[in-house]
């Protein structure tokens, strides 16, 4: 961390009309004075903090390498709390390059990926899941996630987690003293304050875990599955809901090869569609295979939108397929609305439950719709973010769950009569889990592995 | 020109530590206001020039889109000489894009591409050939383009022009004062002076435009082909070519279908290698349609190298080769160093006039010696742009040379003993073609022309 710190901060596969060069370190502004020549003869070092210059970036021989603005910020207030200067360069890939090398032959090091905000994190300027915010929040595909990701970089889930740890850690302070100190501390009927405490803390911890399929699903997209039999409009679906503007697809991982995975955003929620083409190519399309590929898509699926042919009465084909989704998060769509409607309501008993969506695929009537059956599904109609926390990292969600264990741990102790020096076991590493979701008792290379999943430059 | 425009800066293709969403215009600090809460609670209307400051972007209930940095810069010193704002967010696409609507549902107006140079252009900051270098130093695929380009940024190239124009306008108001007031200014002998100033100018003229195929080829690469039989080595050559650091492609246009293009980078010089690969397929590969494809490349190439296996004697395909390339550029590469060396130099005293390296592109042994060779023979060894001026845009190099013939229809005036006013048009006639170069005798079409080849944001 004694080292200055170079790279190009915005994207570098492509040129653009500005580019930023970003320097963090001790030796910054030193630095940057090295290979910057004002217009107005005045040296970086000499600035103020939060200041923007005018100039050139020269090389060793004082050629031109570009002309630039040059921002100077002073540590502490400062994205990783360390000096910081920003080049303003002309965005073409090569001249970002060359500033880049001289910023590195005046004296600065190759960042690595994260390496900005890890600086932020470990000078304490942020916590580790604001950190983590700082990816999601450039990785985000929809708005709900984008939101999601920026109340989170906005601290509200780490205001969320230190005040349930601060509710434990007072009970294990109290103990502790009482212990050492049983002659002026008491603990007679202290486990009822214990447990009145942790059962709130259980609640919250909760509320927390429970959001995070829907975080999960907010921040990475709905894995639906299009059900149906031919010619019900499956690809007529499909083409409408693609028409809709199209998610953006920067870094899907995972997209194995054998499946078709269509990325669209529907009012804002992100759908993962997977096109279960290599169903319909055998004669018996829901049998042998086909009817496997389908079950197992389904199984993993978030959603399966069931596509029925209004227009023709129900087959074996349909019948098959609710039998296999019974137990799915299903969406019935009546296709074919334009078309005179063959298929009554009563041939449909078996599907009461789920919703049922009227639309015409062809003439794209009835998608609003489809969007507000899929957001009451999965967000109870629209998202709020007020208040609300979601959870939409694995990471956290695991120490939540982890923290949950101990504290129903805790209550198990209490309900045993357990020692209150016992109790404290569980719940120091309640205490503890939480604390590794903002990074307060997290292992070096756990944020290395974090943050060498940044971009470059970030 | 009233109005304040708005745009994504920085890359839009991809996701990036940071981008730039970037304002102009009279009302571009007070439509920032709007959707900016700055951390301390100071408005942006109120921030010194050239100040950065640390807050959230938000939407219009409130909600926070993203936290940015933004930047103040009032008129006249910044980029478009009006007042300038540039926020720097998360360089998500996105959450890029949310702030940039941000902007514009406050009232900014999405920008055109290359508007904010335009607008610097207009509002006099550069002239038009330093904003054409804007794009070119964007575009600079490698270091002698980019270091061209920076310096016609500069002003250099304006500077030549101004110098030149000032000559000519000098005279014209001579003559026009003296015509009009011919008892106090006297006009004998004055066709001396101009005829001196005439000569001079058309050696700048010249000399200018003497740069401009070495310009041409500086920005977009050497046009090179390579010849040789079967076996000489070609495809090792290409391969060897291409491990050095590839150029930067970024944008290139009019590459043809039916011919693959390699474009490689040798020590700073890009090389747009055209693989012959279809001559190598006839039996008798320098005849019939190969030939007729080879003299077609060679005849178009700016280089041909032509890869001679000195561990074989020549033969007949390498004596076609010979005959073909006879007025080109030619480097010949005797390749096969690592071998016996069969051929003698007496076979070949028919390229005695051309320079000849001795290379191994199996051991990617004397590559460097070819790159001395190609600026031997395009740049004179090394390029120096200390004072030199390259001119690298077609249109430039059009109106010098209608500059030129001007110049020398004055000559011919001169010479027929024309009277000063007739010499007055086409002295005048240069002037105008030179001012075109710096955008002072502009149509607005073809401004509107030359901008709309920016990316957006600039």
């Amino acid at each position: 961390m004694e080292h200055t710190i170079a790279a190009i901060s915005t994207s570098t596969m492509s040129s653009g009309g500005i580019s930023i060069v970003r320097m963090s370190g001790k030796d910054a502004i030193e630095t940057a004075d090295k290979i910057f020549v004002s217009k107005n003869g005045k040296k970086l070092s000499e600035a103020s903090s939060h200041t923007v210059h005018y100039g050139n970036i020269v090389d060793e021989d004082g050629n031109i390498i570009d002309e630039v603005l040059v921002i100077v910020m002073r540590a502490p207030n400062t994205y990783t709390r360390e000096d910081v200067v920003e080049i303003d360069c002309h965005g073409g890939i090569l001249v970002t390059r060359k500033v880049l090398e001289a910023a590195i032959k005046a004296g600065a090091k190759p960042a690595e990926p994260g390496e900005f905000t890890k600086r932020a994190f470990l000078n304490g300027r942020i916590d580790l899941s604001q950190a983590e915010a700082v990816i999601d929040v450039i990785n985000s595909k929809n708005e709900y996630a984008l939101k999601s990701s920026v109340s989170q970089l906005d601290g509200k889930l780490s205001a969320k987690i230190k005040e349930i740890r601060e509710v434990i850690l007072n009970h294990v302070a109290y103990i502790e003293a009482a212990l050492d100190d049983p002659e002026h501390i008491s603990l007679d009927n202290y486990v009822n304050n214990i447990e009145k405490d942790v059962d709130n803390c259980v609640d919250n911890v909760y509320k927390l875990l429970k959001t995070s399929d829907n975080g999960r699903i907010m921040r990475d997209g709905i894995r639906t599955v299009i059900l149906g039999k031919t010619n019900a409009g499956k690809s007529s679906l499909l083409n409408a809901l693609a028409k809709e503007e199209r998610a953006i697809v920067t870094d899907i991982e995972g997209t194995t090869r054998d499946v078709l995975e269509e990325q669209v955003n529907l009012g804002g929620v992100t759908l993962n569609l997977v096109d279960t083409a290599g169903i319909r190519k055998t004669d018996d399309y829901v049998e042998s295979i086909g009817v496997e590929k389908a079950k197992k898509y389904a199984q993993d699926a978030d959603l399966v939108i069931f596509v029925v042919d209004s227009s023709r009465p129900l087959d074996k084909n349909d019948d098959d397929i609710i039998s296999l989704i019974q137990n799915k998060n299903v969406i019935v769509l009546l296709n074919k609305s334009d078309m005179e409607q063959v298929v009554k309501p009563e041939d449909l008993k078996n599907l009461n439950k789920f919703s049922m969506v009227s639309i015409s695929a062809k003439n794209e009537t009835g998608l609003d719709k489809l969007e507000h059956a899929i957001k009451d599904m999965f967000f109870n109609g629209e998202i709020s973010f007020n208040e609300e926390i979601y959870i939409t990292n694995v990471r956290h969600k695991t120490l939540l769950q982890e923290a949950l264990d101990s504290l129903h741990m805790v209550k198990d102790g209490i309900n045993q009569g357990m020692s209150e020096d016992f109790l404290t076991i569980d719940l120091m590493t309640a205490y503890e889990k939480l604390g590794m979701i903002i990074g307060e008792e997290v292992e070096d290379d756990l944020a290395d592995r974090i943050f060498s999943k940044f971009c470059m430059g970030k």
